[in-house]
């Protein structure tokens, strides 16, 4: 871990957040969520699915949205979303979320949620959207000719996502910072010139570890290279037989210089407990022969349970519709309160005056 | 009238249309509205109103949407909002709408509508809603620096507006006709991508006359040079008196060389029913004086009637409170009707298999 004289100012916050977490997790609410474009993997569990999991166990409330309307920001047609969205609610279940306490719902459910992008909007420069980096890179790398009203817009739904539920804490990757930037700016500005309804939630930055694809490159859904979290053990092994590793025998974690074998050590670390230094150590002249038996063992053995809890879930998609309409009611619940709230303080009620 | 040779194909498509609202009024359903930014004036109701009413009384289901949050399109804030509110519901009534077949209601109370603004976004492209030539006069003359998220994505609203409650004929000015055929793309392609179920709307252009403001420039809330309908008949003396004319004693229609004069002759022809030569017959070398008192007559003499209806209907608010509430009622009905048909067809129901 960095000492604190080399944290940036939001790593610094974020340590901050987390001891305030650790001694009062009720004075936070956080919203996350995932877009259901595909089963998640090894990447999505320890970057972001373990994450939530733990902040519930500390007993944060949580709620996590399940962006069906944004799978089509950067694609034509929402193919398999029904598959998606149930595998989504399968995969944290078997993660261990409770959805007694935790709230899981579709942006498509809940209309008092979306009709805030709306003021939302109003609050925000056309500008202001158009120079929002990571918007401009998802837009480059999108390979879209034309980039969609949708995707154009998508950070003010996403202010309209945290907002509706007043949630006051955000895991996000570094890359998400200009967007939780755009919803304070939002709530600031509704709060200045309506009414000081809206909290300006900070930014939990998440030490996502950096888990290659077995091709080398990012792990994606898109990209074939990942290991799903509801792959088999024989998958599993398969994949990491085919993952690309380098050609000196001696197994060494050096990051900078080996990013492949890195990466499958740190993945072994990660389920195992043990540090990458030390693993690499066992290895020694195994080779990358040696490096993907313990990894395949490490992860098989880490995720039996998750995978197994994962098989009972799948089994049952009535179970999951019914935690979705359980979440989706809530949500709404909590949606139709704040929008009520934001109609009042804009003068939209038409209320018969007392 | 022009002769059918002189006609756009938007005019004689138009044309075509009346003929066919004539004989079978119930094939269509109109979607009209306008923004709560003040008061009626004599160009909205020659213009928009009296159509609306007309069409009412042929036998053509009408809606009317408040567009209250696009009052925040060019201003920061919408105070006021309430007043306008009603103040827009009074002038329907006074101009003889019935609420029991026209349903009145504003964006604001219609969640399921605004949701459609997520959907359709995906389905236009950033170019389309940049190349909107409407918008980007509006933005032109909006005279700020910096556009808002809202104004630029408008028209897609407005396409939710319309598509909601499947209205199929849409009265709109020359000015309005890209907005309408960004919602036939969209409707388009929302039936070719997912299943077939929102029309695509015609215009129907408004042959609304030119009347022109008390100063010679285009009558406008904002211009403080329009006769509103809730005028009282003193106050339309006054506003008449000041009106510019100019300096030849006699009284000619010639609309292209003498448009201030015109004008007042086309506002006491459309109160009198008599042609605007005749009328400019009548006054003869009576002058700018005589054309002011003849036009006054004729106004407060056509307007009285509406002028005393609207009192009535201003003096009890609870009652135009309760036509919004229904009109509101009625709205979310159709909203969620439509919702639901999209939900199921975008496959973002999540309902049980059967």
């Amino acid at each position: 871990m960095p000492s604190t004289i080399d944290l940036t100012p939001a790593q610094q916050r974020s340590r901050d957040l987390e001891a305030r977490i650790a001694t009062d997790p009720h004075q936070f609410r956080v919203l996350t969520g995932d877009r259901p474009t595909g089963a998640l993997h090894l990447g999505h569990y320890f970057g972001t699915l373990a994450n939530r999991v733990r902040l519930q166990r500390r007993g944060v409330p949580l709620l996590v949205v399940i962006a069906d309307y944004q799978v089509l920001t950067d694609r034509d047609t929402a193919a398999h979303l029904d598959d998606h969205v149930l595998g989504l609610i399968a995969d944290h279940l078997a993660a261990g979320l409770d959805p007694r306490s935790a709230t899981m719902f579709t942006h498509s459910a809940v209309a008092a949620l979306n009709q805030l992008l709306l003021p939302f909007l109003s609050l925000i420069s056309l500008p202001e959207l158009q120079r929002n980096p990571t918007v401009k890179d998802e837009i480059a790398h999108s390979g879209r000719t034309a980039v969609s009203g949708l995707m154009f817009t998508y950070p003010a739904h996403q202010a309209a996502d945290i907002l509706f539920c007043k949630a006051n804490l955000v895991p996000v990757g570094q890359d998400q910072l200009p967007h939780l930037e755009l919803t304070r700016t939002i709530a600031r500005r509704f709060n200045d010139r309506y009414a000081p309804l809206l909290p300006e939630p900070d930014a939990l930055l998440s030490a996502a570890p950096l888990l290659l694809g077995t091709d080398g490159t990012k792990m994606s859904k898109s990209r074939g290279n990942a290991i799903t979290l509801r792959a088999t053990a024989d998958e599993t092994a398969r994949l990491l037989r085919g993952a690309k590793t380098d050609s000196q025998r001696r197994i060494t974690y050096q990051p900078e210089t080996r990013p492949e074998v890195a990466s499958l050590l740190r993945l072994a670390s990660l389920c195992t407990g043990t540090d990458p230094h030390v693993l690499a150590e066992q290895i020694g002249d195994g080779g990358a022969r040696e490096l993907k038996r313990l990894t395949t063992e490490a992860v098989n053995e880490h995720l039996g349970p998750l995978r197994a809890a994962r098989a009972t879930y799948a089994a049952d998609p009535a179970g999951l519709r019914q935690v979705l309409t359980e979440g989706n009611q809530r949500a709404n619940e909590i949606a139709e309160t704040t929008l009520e709230e934001i109609r009042a303080a804009m003068g939209t009620s038409y209320r018969p005056r007392t």
